[in-house]
């Protein structure tokens, strides 16, 4: 790729996004599309109304607002990923200030490497264009310059400001994490515990009984009451067919309702048929036939979650304490002899709860998660291929050669232009986005009992996915067939090989990062597709005030592929900050960019589906830190190409990230798997109303009024 | 080695042991011998001469004692050692019953080698002396038999019996472990955690407010009180001043009363001089002295008291609780939100508490470990030159080489005979006995808080230094300049050169398990050095009856170098266990006599120093486990050697003992670290004493009568 087509890529990339930011700014203002952007707001009971109708007002408004305003509108989840951002921008901003000055004066004055070439005469067409736009690399360093210790400063600058910025950002999130939990507002989780791989019950007592003279014994004062993990799917099928009959009642009366408004008054009473899909059938009164469905369906469930909570227990049980102290402590503490029974964690949230994971055993989770592991490596290597063979075909000769049809339409010089400089990318993102939901559904798969554990391990697999299929896969396949060669035999070899095609791919992601940042951000803050589907839906689908509602939902962060592909871009920035300096600003403008859009979008849009008080930090951190280290594994090997024989400088660079992710793991680490009592002996705000809190834990499916307190008790 | 030799030095033993065992049988019987052979009894106030003088009453009682009689006897620590032993034993004898009947007729029959050697005609003097012996090995089995199948189906069941028995042997042991733990008596440590690097306090705060305000916030209920650790040493010293003149007036005095009775009625007053170790000085009357000294020792002591415990105190401490659940919980809970400050652990026995090692913190204990492994790998690795030299050495001929003035001894025939016999065992078992008092320093040095887990420390590097140096040492040092070329170039050949070299140390080994077993076990027995040095020190130094009593003091069982010599054993019989099966008889007879020896030493010799409930166990099980795999490695290898296609078979079995050593730990391990808390839930015999486990812990130096309880209280 040359200058020509890094610039048209980076001008359209341009020209979308001010057109994006015009339809914000024109379609935000609108009252009826307040639910699009502003839904945060509305679900929140404020009104958006009052806002301004300034076009610059949400920089203002996200740029002034504090980490306290983003706690409370977004919970802690999403002020820890303000605080990655942050941590990136500065990092960049810090390597900007001090490696761009410094190294691209070295670079563009050192001739040596292009005089090599021009005696060489038989210079590649690869190097001849990278030229062109490298002028200001490290690709221009002769081998073996002294000016490669303006490089190894370099490294040694971003490292250290890295060490620097990811202890005090630790340091801030876990602050973040105890004024959180240590807040007077008891949260239903602080109080329960969750207790996995219950051994049998002796004959003649049944699950409930043991649990509670089990938990009675150790704990006399504090423990409260059992909810014994059930069996559902019976219960739920049921259920879910009943909710099913109440919509579409609702749906009726709705139709019915606005039929009287607007034709005769006596209305016209809706009508439909019993067979699939209603389709086909005797044609029925609508609201008569799901009313009946309804009280024909109710006391079978009402029979079925009776029988439910008395047969069907499993070994599994959700522990409710009097004092959020007693929970913290108990679920830290082991209980039985072998390790392998009565397993405690700390509860989930009532929301995040994943039911039909509760009760899988030790071992069977312990197998699922290697299977899921197996899977998930298999995975990652054999898209490897695929991505390979996609690098290869998006050169336009290749396009052509093999798709001949497409010739005439590729020949226009603009099309020629628009897709040399697209094409690469577009496939790229389109084909990063057939993952998450597969990865989600393996990571559940492997026995997790909480979404935003799910949600963590989702975001670790795909980040491995990203940097090891999209960053070196990317690097190598574009000068694999140049190198294939080098790495015969030697498999060893392959950092090197790796470092030295890296310059080969530095305005293939320099494109990338500009492509993500003003149409990723663009279409973020335009919200143009669920404005899109919102009005569609509205318009055809939508009957009662609740379908409305459910259209507009926003929905939360999806960090399971947010946190990733922000790793993505910072992993190229950082492996190309040196390499290339100039993508330090496009890393720059990418995490500033994103802290105001994403700032705008917590206060106003997106809402929380789970909080976990910032256990996404630790895995953060540790990828933080991967990338760092293998910046500096890549910097190794490409000294080692420049023949730069001080290369060995970076090994204490290397074995100081070892150190400090040690120190960092063991003095913040273990505050994120557990809560540390002295946070929570906080006294709390009210008197705590245990049985809420109990309450709250039931399945919507087995919470009913008919089952009084009585019911449970006697299970 | 030739038959011959071997043949004297196991007659050699057998007539050490059989004079030993008639010792044993003849001092055992004289009354005033009890304090050596009963001492454990007269301690715990036991008569022993109701024994019966029959020579092998002790077998009777020590095979029919019952692990709840050497719990009572010598502690939870001592069955567990006994559990191990039987496991050896257990695991020998099924081996030996397959084992012996299958493989000895399968290489009895087998001529192949010997063919070949005699086609080849230039074998080499060591193959000549090895079949001499070795016609029941493997090393007869030609390459590529089919009749390996035999031996590989041998090595399965020795794994698979080993499973099985160390499955049996970890569930016991919990059992053993749980039930001690449960167990109505109270003890002190279960009441008690110990809490390290506990920060700064503020500004005009003690260390004692600051930790009775964080423990009473956290535990208002439970927590009773805190003993600040505090800085000893200059209280230590006078302390221990006055106690050497305390025992001096009463020694004194002793004398002065013995005057009385043998001479004159007014007796002859004792003097001493009051210079340097009273050889010189002014002479003064002793009594006198002594007690103006005490006197003036005393108030200084106590002023050094009261200013250690308020001027002194350090960053950690001993916390109190009023129950064993709420400390054991505790114990295991995370406390501060920065996981390097107020880190809490079990507390040991107060007869175990290392008290210089409290007050170290979190990363001067980390990098103290770190210098500890260092020095113990660099040691273990540079004490393999040496040994190398010895076994070098330990061949006459040498001898007589380098040291000529020794031929005329050496040339007679029957020095010879016994020198070849005994030289090499003789040289390891000295050399052995230097390490442990370093390995033990070493250990202590890394900060660990408690004697028990020093010794558990101390055993796993001794561990790895037998079973590095001593096995494979010995095994490779014996053929090492034999294999040394084949080594060249590929240093992943190690195993297999060590496999290779395996059988040409068969006699060697089996010499030494059974010096081990007769010798060992035959002064272990008859302690015929301790009833030496008693009976010395009774008549030369022993003036007091504390005096006696301290000469005959029995000492514990010294596990740190216990446990890894039988381990030794173990490691070397199993490894041998298939390639030279005779072997087996004699693992069989070491783990079946000291059963049965240690038992009788259990019961009426050796005290405990410490207990930690089993604590071992997990250590020992792993070791075993390691041995295990290193058997399994090195058949893999010399079924490779012997060419056998199938050796991959062995493969299946590694992965087999990685699962098992998983499984167990999963299911069993955490137990033997922390206290399960439905073991601890179990109520008490009678109502606690908690002020008097505090004044358990209380250390000498600070426990006066005079500081009552004010005095700490103020502090």
């Amino acid at each position: 790729m040359d200058l020509r087509s890094f610039l048209t890529s980076f001008g359209t990339s341009f020209i979308i996004f001010v057109v994006l930011m015009f339809l914000f700014t024109w379609l935000s203002r609108k009252p009826g599309n307040q639910v699009i952007y502003y839904p945060n707001r509305i679900l929140k009971g404020m009104d958006p109304s009052s806002k301004t109708r300034n076009p610059i007002y949400w920089i203002k408004e996200a740029f002034f607002s504090s980490e306290d305003d983003i706690i409370s509108a977004s919970g802690v989840d999403t002020a820890v990923y303000f605080v990655f951002l942050s941590t990136a921008f500065r990092l960049f901003v810090m390597a900007g200030i001090v490696l761009l000055p410094i190294l691209l004066p070295v670079s563009a004055t050192d001739h040596s490497v292009i005089k090599q070439n021009k005696n060489a005469k038989n210079s590649t067409s690869t190097n001849s264009t990278i030229n062109e736009f490298n002028k200001f690399s490290m690709e221009r360093i002769g081998p073996g310059s002294p000016r490669l210790w303006a490089y190894m400063i370099a490294v040694y600058w971003v490292s250290l400001v890295t060490y620097f910025l990811l202890w005090k950002a630790y340091k801030h999130v876990s602050e973040i994490r105890a004024t959180a939990l240590r807040s007077s507002e008891p949260r239903a989780e602080q109080f329960a515990i969750l207790v996995r791989d219950i051994p049998h019950a002796r004959e003649g007592e049944t699950k409930k009984e043991q649990v509670d003279s089990y938990f009675k014994a150790i704990y006399p004062d504090t423990f409260y009451r059992a909810m014994i993990v059930t069996d559902n799917k019976e219960v739920n099928k049921i259920w879910e067919e009943l909710e099913k009959y109440k919509k579409k009642l609702l749906r009726a009366e709705t139709i019915y309702a606005e039929s009287k408004s607007i034709g005769s008054p006596e209305g016209v009473r809706p009508t439909t048929r019993t067979g699939f899909l209603g389709l086909y059938g005797t044609k029925v009164d609508s609201i008569e036939y799901y009313t009946e469905k309804i009280n024909e369906i109710t006391p079978k469930l009402e029979a079925e979650q009776k029988i439910t909570l008395r047969d069907r227990q499993l070994s599994s049980a959700l522990v409710f304490f009097t004092s959020r102290v007693a929970a913290a402590s108990a679920a830290q503490s082991l209980h039985a002899r072998m390790v392998d029974s009565w397993i405690v964690v700390d509860a989930p949230e009532p929301r995040q709860v994943i039911w039909t994971n509760l009760s899988l055993n030790y071992y069977s989770r312990t197998i699922r998660k290697y299977v899921v592991y197996t899977i998930v490596s298999i995975t990652i290597l054999f898209f490897m291929i695929p991505i390979t063979f996609i690098t290869a075909f998006t050169t336009l000769e290749n396009l052509e050669m093999l798709l001949p049809f497409l010739r005439p339409i590729i020949e226009i010089k603009s099309v020629r232009t628009l897709l040399e400089a697209f094409l690469p990318q577009l496939v790229l993102i389109i084909f990063l986005a057939l993952l998450p939901m597969l990865l989600r559904y393996l990571s559940k798969a492997e026995g997790i009992p909480s979404e935003s554990h799910v949600t963590r391990a989702a975001s670790g697999k795909y980040f491995y996915f990203t940097v090891l299929n999209v960053f070196i896969g990317l690097s190598l396949g574009g000068s694999l067939f140049y190198n294939i060669k080098r790495l015969k035999g030697k498999p060893e070899a392959i950092i090197e090989v790796l470092a030295a095609s890296i310059p080969y791919s530095a305005t293939f992601f320099l494109t990338y990062v500009a492509l993500r940042f003003f149409v990723g951000y663009g279409l973020e803050l335009s919200r143009v597709i669920s404005f899109v589907i919102f009005h569609c839906k509205r318009k055809f689908l939508c009957k009662t005030e609740a379908d409305v509602k459910e259209a507009w939902a926003p929905g939360d962060f999806r960090y399971a592929t947010r946190f990733p592909s922000d790793m993505l871009i910072l992993t190229i920035t950082l492996c190309y900050s040196v390499i290339a300096p100039l993508i330090i600003p496009f890393g720059v403008i990418y995490f500033g960019m994103g802290w105001l859009v994403i700032r705008n979008q917590a206060l106003n849009v997106y809402v929380p589906s789970c909080e976990s008080f910032g256990r996404m930090w630790p895995h953060i951190h540790t990828r933080f830190l991967s990338a760092l280290v293998f910046y500096q594994v890549i910097m190794f090997g490409y000294f080692g190409v420049k023949k730069f024989i001080y290369a060995f400088a970076i090994i204490p660079l290397l074995l100081m990230s070892l150190i400090f992710a040690y120190v960092c793991n063991k003095k913040f680490y273990r505050f994120f798997h557990h809560r540390a009592l002295e946070v929570m002996c906080h006294e709390l705000k009210e008197t705590l109303d245990i049985d809420s809190v109990y309450r709250s834990y039931l399945p919507p499916s087995l919470n009913s009024d008919k089952l009084d307190d009585d019911e449970y008790e006697i299970v």
